[in-house]
C-alpha cells in the first residue's frame, strides 16, 4: 500500500511539474501574442482555460485522496501539502498568462506596448516564463536551493516593474493613458506570475531542507 | 482524541473567521488612509505585516498538525484541506490592503485618487471590505449560500472595475498619466481582494453542500 502511495504522489509531482511548465509556455505565448498582435495564439491560450482547469482539478483531488487512502506523516504529508498549495500557484500563473492574452485579443490589430517599454517587457516575460520552467525543474530535482535561486531572479523582475514605471512617469512619455495602464497591468500580472514561480521553487526548499520558506 | 481534535478544528476555523474579518478592518483602514491622506493610518495598516505573517503561519500549522495527529477522513478532511485554501486567500486578502496603504504612503501627502473615480472606489473599497466580513460570517456560519451570494456581491466589483477603465480612457480624463496607472492598479487590488473572498465563501459551501465551487 505504502508502495503504492509513493507511485501515487511521484505521479502526482511529475504531473505538477509538467503543468508549472505548461504555464511556462503559456505565458511565453501570450507574450509573443502580445508583441505581434498575433491573434490566433492569444485564442489559443485562451481556450486551454477548460484544460488546465480540469487538470488542477483533478491534481487537488489526488492530493486529498492521498491524505484520505494513506493518512501520510512526516515528509510524505510535507509533500501532498506542498503539493496542494503549488498547484494553486500554477493554476494562478495559468490565469495571469490568460490575462495577458486577453488583453491582446482586446487590442488587436494594435500592439498595445509602445517601443518606450517593449524591451523591458520582453525581458520580463523571458524572465517570467524561465521562472516557470526553473520551478517545474526544481519540483523534478527536488532542488533545496531552488527557491534561493529563483528569489534572486525574482529581484530582478521586481526591478523591472519599477523600471516600467519610471518610463511611464517621465516627462517624455508620448503615448497617453491608455497604454500606460495597459503597461502598468501587463507589468504587474509578470510580477504575479514570477512571485508563483518563486512560491513554488520555496515550497520545494522547504521539503528539502526542513528549513520553511523564508519571504 | 476526537474530541480535542474537533476542539482544535474548531478553534482553528473561530481564527480563521477573525482573521478574515480582519482583513477587512485592514482593506478599509488602508482605503480611508488612501482618500484622506492619512499617513499615521496607511503606517498602522504596514505595521501589521508582521503580525499577519505570524497569524498565518501559526494557522498554517495547526492544520498540518491536525492532519498528522489525526488523520482525519470525510468531512473532517475536507475542513482541514479548505481551511488551509482560506488561510492563504485570507494573507493575501492582507496583502492587498497592504499594497493600497504603500501607495497611500508612497503618494502623502497627496491624495492619488481625482473627484471623477473616487465615488467608484468608495463603492468598491466598502464592497471589498463588506465581502471579507461575510467570508468571515460564512465561515462562523457555514452557511452554503454563502458562495453564490457572495459572487453576486463580486460582480458588483468587477462591474466597478470597467467602469474605472471607461473614465479613465475617456476623452476628457484631464489628470494625466500617474493617476490613471494608480487608479487602474488600486481598482486591481480590489478586485483581487474580493476574489479572495469569495474564493472563501465558494469553499464554505463546497463543505457543507459537498458541491463543487464553480467559478
Amino acid at each position: 500500500m505504502r508502495e503504492t502511495f509513493h507511485a501515487e504522489l511521484d505521479s502526482l509531482i511529475n504531473d505538477l511539474a509538467k503543468a508549472a511548465r505548461l504555464a511556462g509556455h503559456m505565458m511565453a505565448n501570450a507574450s509573443t501574442a502580445l508583441n505581434q498582435a498575433d491573434l490566433a495564439l492569444a485564442e489559443l491560450v485562451l481556450s486551454s482555460e477548460g484544460e488546465m482547469k480540469a487538470l488542477c482539478d483533478d491534481m487537488n483531488q489526488r492530493c486529498v485522496r492521498l491524505l484520505v487512502l494513506q493518512a501520510p506523516v512526516a515528509t510524505d504529508l510535507r509533500v501532498v501539502v506542498a503539493a496542494m498549495h503549488a498547484v494553486r500557484d500554477v493554476e494562478r500563473m495559468w490565469n495571469l498568462a490568460q490575462h495577458i492574452a486577453k488583453l491582446a485579443r482586446l487590442k488587436h490589430p494594435a500592439v498595445p506596448i509602445p517601443d518606450d517599454v517593449r524591451p523591458v517587457f520582453a525581458r520580463m516575460s523571458m524572465l517570467a516564463t524561465s521562472l516557470a520552467q526553473d520551478a517545474a525543474t526544481a519540483i523534478e530535482r527536488r532542488d533545496p536551493l531552488s527557491g534561493q535561486r529563483l528569489a534572486q531572479a525574482d529581484d530582478e523582475v521586481d526591478a523591472l516593474r519599477r523600471r516600467t514605471f519610471q518610463i511611464l512617469f517621465a516627462e517624455d512619455w508620448a503615448h497617453g493613458v491608455e497604454p500606460a495602464v495597459d503597461a502598468a497591468l501587463i507589468g504587474r500580472y509578470y510580477e504575479r506570475f514570477a512571485d508563483h514561480a518563486v512560491a513554488i521553487a520555496r515550497q520545494v526548499s522547504f521539503l528539502v531542507t526542513g528549513l520553511p520558506p523564508t519571504r
